[in-house]
């Protein structure tokens, strides 16, 4: 990689990818979902992750998604794209895609479906790193690729200059403290990020230099109050905005018609729509949009914690 | 997808891609490999599954193998291809290229990466049976994609036509005693294969239709002399051929250098140059070939209990 | 351990502890159990195993439950006690209370709780081994302690004479083909039992002395023609009883009331019952006995496959 | 249960057992570690958890422990008592026990080794509130027993009266959140401990009550300031000495010729006989104690980050 023209920090929301009832790319919604995270004052976005359906994308969907961010964000914040796929020659083939289409840096899993050792997770971040053109971050997601990355390689690497961050979604709050006290004695090469929306105050204290957080779709204001309380040390006013946003956060917690990955990204679709910057609440085959059950559970939720001026 | 033209059962083992030391794809080695097999009588073929590593194969990858497999073979026997991707739409664009390619059928794990309930991995099937126009094969590999198939309803899938058969990679002979019994309580729709080279004498006990063995990559013989005596109910013949095989089968658990899938495939390449099959035992990134000493732990194994004519 | 007096072989049902309604011990309802088990022709009986519900056992009731049958069984076949605790101290007190109970073997599982490593797995068979008056069994139950036993670890612990044999419920045929033939290149020092009801014919195909089948309480008879079949090489006399064992063992499988060890502890029992073997089909504490509804279930099926004389 | 007589809140470190070399309880160190803590101002003690090898004592031994934990503590903080066992009637009497020995409280588990159902689990808990004497608190230990225990269960085991407390070592800080939120919504019928050490911080700003540190073990008097900072709102300063726990910490990481849960307790009996609190650093059998190499690697930690005054 080259070295990093910006070092990230802050709210960079991944961003879901809002579908027309025939699963194409919404475009309007995309711009008005990506505007009002822009209004609210996020520090980066990042289209082509898990919550933004990379998984079901085809590769056209993610080229016009990826498109339409860059065109949209128009270079008011930076682009970090997903490169998301199985393994080394597969994702360099995004990387190559990512950065012909603008984006600022990229954000690559641990290799999945074939089963890896450490050895080959480091070889794979190397690889990455030599190779793009843009800084590379690791996303530790176990939940989906099924492999954790050790605290000490993302030093190691980032030391080396592979990658320039991370972002966490271990659900694993122990090794985030030691990943974020072995950064810093080795002059924080990486930028961290949290990506648990419910806990984000405690990972600020643990040293968290921004967070991706999907509810950052719903309520991107609270979560840029949150990031700027905790930066400036108000861990009182950290945590009760994180408290009002862990109780927002239960709707992706809240349906009964459904389970998995789509109750969480469905219920920010269906939030979004709700709350009128999406158009509909569709999602990818083989999902549905949430039931009007769901529907209602998520309203429910929203009515009484959600996004606040 | 349209009626099956064929009932496919016996040997067919998935076929590793051979590599240049560039890793290219060796088109001569390749086609020693296919001869070999078909040489020794196999039933059938199966490139771009787990071990064809399709998990590191770019698109243009996949195609060539395809299309060489489909030209060598060159109608003598089905090929069943692989459409190994996370999730419904991409998998649709494999099985678009591989009906297109020549492929006689199809290969589709459960969606992976994003975490899928049991009502998506039903209709996931169901979009591929639908739109498929070639038979599909679901392939139970839970080590890969972190799901498991329900027996009952991979039969109610065969019985709606939506799945032609199973490859069962589960490591689970109870689920596979109860997938063969349901599939025989409902008029067998499915074909049943078994993916597991140690014990495929049980197996066919438990009334599997055949198998797809990596192994049969450096054993096709074995394999064709152990299904033809399950088959015709010599099961001292088939447990005495099974324990040589379970024995060269230990060249997958050898390696000291390395692990997870590289050992395994590792092996068999390794095994495959030994015997003078394929030219390089090269592995694809982040992957190395087999160290000098592990080449030597297979190199002893082979010795001892290897291919028998 | 004292050599063996023994080579055990052939079927040893776990034995189920029939309760009153009260939760104790149901003296005459036990009686018969065993009487049936031993008219059927069983080889050897093992109570205060995970069926026999050891885990909820007191060790005032331990102690009752081993007495008793003992002294029902009055030497016609082995008796093997279960000594299932945490870890090594808590399970050489057991080992010594069975051995003066006058149990003829003692069958134990990898420490549990506290996470163990390969090491203190095997120097705990080592010291149970060397202390104990009686041979040893290994039971490998990852199910329930979250610890696989590896192959080549209890080859060489029954080389040492550490323990006399395998007890192996992992749900892996593959492991289970290793450790047969490693342990026949070893000389056969372990007597290797399956407990997997379902698939007992592939074991024996795979070389395995005898099983351990929970079913057995509901069907001995069943296990010991099916015993007999694979003895005498008659597989396809073994895989049609295991076939209808197969159908009988989904008893196991059809509560919709409850799940986890009760669905299954609770089948037998609640078969037995209608068999009119026990008095009642009370389960211990937290649990109940099966619904009205999961009893006519259990009664369809015992209908349908039910034991055959 | 009766009703509590004390609200517990705090630094309750869980009680290491140190042994002499022939691995008896060693009455003397055992003296001198509680009056260490109590003299940095500890709010209880908590012998006959998983750190104080619980598992491994025999019932002898647990009541020894125990009665020596009462007889130091005289009355000066609370004495809450393990009583860890496999199912609901061993957990009884472990409760009896403690009841008679003089704790104050006792901490219960999950059940283990049989799989339960989360109907069993509550009613597990239910039936230990029913029959207790004393106030039951409830341990979440996914890592020892395999099951979690949901968020808004225990709330509800609150709000009856079944149990009093929850420590969380679940090394789930979403599920933490979750649970505080719950629970404060509910009266805070709960009251909520963290276990882990590394994170005690966050854990305090989610809203926890107190904390049960193993490390309070080597370091009380670090976690009693962090208490007391946390609970005064001094973030900083919490955040603070929580970086040097957090390294200090880092002894539980440190053996290389160990593993599990023997690294983690090995590493603090390590510490202790090196600070002079204990006499020697012996294990419960299957383990050994820490080599010299460990011994050294803990020894480095401590000398750099170890406790201050």
């Amino acid at each position: 990689m080259t070295d990093s023209p910006f070092r990230l920090s802050g709210v960079v929301p991944p961003l879901v990818t809002p579908l027309t009832e025939d699963r194409t790319l919404d475009v309007p919604s995309f711009e008005r979902l990506i505007e009002r995270m822009l209004a609210a004052g996020v520090d980066g976005v990042f289209p082509l992750g898990s919550t933004s359906e990379v998984a079901f994308c085809t590769d056209t969907m993610r080229a016009q998604i990826l498109a339409e961010a860059v065109r949209v964000v128009d270079g008011r914040v930076p682009v970090i794209a997903g490169v998301i796929d199985t393994q080394t020659p597969r994702v360099l083939e995004h990387v190559s895609a990512a950065v012909a289409a603008g984006a600022d840096a990229v954000v690559a899993t641990a290799p999945f479906y074939a089963v890896v050792t450490p050895a080959q997770v480091k070889r794979h971040f190397e690889i990455l790193g030599a190779r793009s053109e843009v800084p590379v971050f690791a996303y530790d997601i176990p939940v989906c690729v099924h492999t954790r990355l050790d605290p000490a390689m993302m030093v190691e690497l980032g030391a080396s200059g592979a990658i320039a961050g991370v972002k966490d979604s271990s659900g694993d709050d122990i090794g985030f403290r030691r990943l974020t006290l072995m950064n810093r004695d080795a002059g924080s090469p990486l930028a961290v990020f949290t990506g648990h929306e419910f806990v984000v105050d405690g990972a600020y204290l643990s040293g968290a230099d921004g967070v991706v957080p999907g509810l950052g779709n719903v309520d991107p204001a609270g979560y840029v109050r949150l990031h700027r309380a905790a930066t400036a040390g108000d861990w009182e006013t950290a945590r009760t905005e994180q408290d009002r946003l862990a109780r927002l956060m239960e709707i992706c917690l809240a349906a009964r018609d459904t389970g998995g990955w789509g109750a969480g990204v469905g219920a920010f679709k269906t939030a979004l729509k709700l709350l009128g910057v999406i158009e509909t609440h569709q999602m990818p085959e083989p999902w549905d949009a949430f039931s009007d059950a769901d529907v209602a559970r998520v309203r429910a939720i929203l009515d009484e914690v959600g996004p606040q001026a």
